[in-house]
């Protein structure tokens, strides 16, 4: 492996790791648009299983760009956002769409 | 799905998927530079099993991102190289590469 490539290598595969998951990229675009509870995320995602999308939430949370917040009430409130490296992540994946939207949507 | 998130959601994740694949990011990479045979690939790729590089040039070739060029001689010789498609989403992956090494090295 060239030495140039050698850290474009690792850390974008680490990247590509943490977006590989069918519904993370769809959460990280629903959430940058505002925090969301849990059953918003539910009805938004339609076809995601419960226990599929705590799970990825939590692998999310784990990777540092989604955060939990629990607020205390009457009821349990737990509300997800994306933290500012999840927005950054989201802002990175725009060139990407854009590259998907032209060459693989037309073939 | 909020109607404004489905072709992002659709069309990244093709793009995720063409990426997916643990040695693809680092071919597109070494792509990137000049057209490669397979047996520099081999050598540049040190740790990739003949059978999986022929396996994930394939791939890259269906995704339509790499081209394959035979030239007749006294010996069979290939040659690789990223098609414009290519060339336009190892570019496009450059915001993630930076995303990646600002949040995901110094965790």
């Amino acid at each position: 492996m060239s030495v140039r490539a050698r850290p474009h290598f690792c850390s974008l595969n680490a990247a590509v790791d943490i977006l590989s998951g069918k519904w993370k990229i769809l959460l990280l675009w629903e959430l940058l648009e505002q925090p969301r509870r849990f059953g918003e995320l539910r009805r938004l995602v339609p076809g995601i299983r419960e226990k599929v999308l705590i799970q990825q939430l939590r692998e999310l949370e784990a990777d540092g760009v989604v955060a939990r917040k629990a607020f205390d009430g009457t009821q349990l409130r737990v509300e997800y956002s994306l933290t500012e490296a999840g927005v950054a992540l989201t802002r990175a994946l725009e060139p990407l769409t854009q590259w998907s939207l032209e060459h693989v949507v037309r073939r």
